[in-house]
């Protein structure tokens, strides 16, 4: 049975769902940010950038968003996660999750954590003065040219559309409007309608 | 026949490489960055990002680097790039390149890039002055916990290694001493003999 690390308001919730949606066996543990448990030693053991999620499962442990994703996808094939047997679908699915990870999520990093990359107090509040903008470009080319409809790749539901809900919880802590974004809105009501998005909520804020 | 976009010394040489290792038939366009050209309507139409790599395949356009190099692994199976028939191996060479991607490959940025993250032009020094730390700490996980040897995923070449070349590339222009990981060095040294890399490398500084 798989076990994954989450905290809450992460994104660790888009493997949760994913999780949900492939029907997986599997157990959670919480980790304190508040705590700093992420940098405990017993959590470096199983993840050492110190960073959620983790994935333990019976071959080892997984790690990054992306990846497990795309591992929950291809180990359980029966509930279409991503187009396995199509080369060139599966790579787009993966681009898309590729700059959520890489681009969306990394500016809306710069409003929490700039510490990962200045010094200077006077500069880390530069950065989270930009948050609203570059994460806010981030939303406008997804927006306009990366969420095809209903679901991030077209008619069917992939392992993005968790990862798209999951960074667009985001939108309101990083100042901005939602209402700019209708498609990215209309994505993210529906998919809070869903059973496995709903269970995995409940439980990461219990 | 697929056609890759590229600039001299960005992330787009591992995918250069990985087709080359792959043995597939492509071509390849220079976009000047100097002349801003990955901001002309031309390649944007291409790249809406405005960045590099870009795949131009018989299916349509990829972008991301882990995506590509996934993509190229899949779609020539015989070259044998990644453990294609093992969820978990796959799984663990994606979240090393996703890790290149989306925290040693973003620490980077911060050097030359750091406008993309903030506005005030003394913070934008302050993000310069921290990336010898913040790159360094990424090259001391991977020498320390990530890099297997003699190749990162072990006894196998992968789509990982051209990924580690390439930003191994940046250590010096980072101000980090190589001499600090002599694992990565070593495989540095090794990727640079080797014949695809030469070919690539030719190639993108011609």
């Amino acid at each position: 049975m798989m076990k994954l690390y989450f905290a809450a308001h992460t994104c660790a919730l888009a493997s949760h769902i994913a999780l949900e949606d492939a029907g997986a066996e599997y157990s959670t543990v919480r980790i304190d940010f508040a705590a700093h448990q992420q940098r405990s030693p017993e959590y470096l053991a199983i993840n050492p950038k110190g960073r959620v999620p983790a994935l333990v499962t019976g071959r080892g442990i997984l790690t990054e968003t992306p990846a497990m994703l795309a591992f929950i996808a291809q180990s359980f094939p029966s509930a279409q996660l991503a187009p396995l047997d199509d080369a060139f679908g599966f790579a787009e699915a993966q681009a898309f999750n590729s700059y959520l990870c890489a681009t969306l999520h990394v500016a809306h990093a710069h409003r929490m954590r700039g510490y990962r990359w200045v010094d200077d107090p006077t500069a880390i509040e530069a950065m989270k003065r930009k948050v609203p903008d570059s994460v806010g470009a981030s939303f406008e080319l997804i927006e306009g040219k990366m969420l095809r409809g209903p679901w991030v790749m077209g008619d069917s539901y992939t392992i993005c559309d968790p990862y798209l809900f999951t960074v667009a919880q985001w939108m309101e802590g990083d100042s901005i409007d939602p209402a700019r974004f209708p498609k990215v809105s209309d994505h993210r009501q529906r998919m809070s309608e869903r059973s496995a998005v709903r269970k995995a909520i409940a439980e990461q804020l219990a």
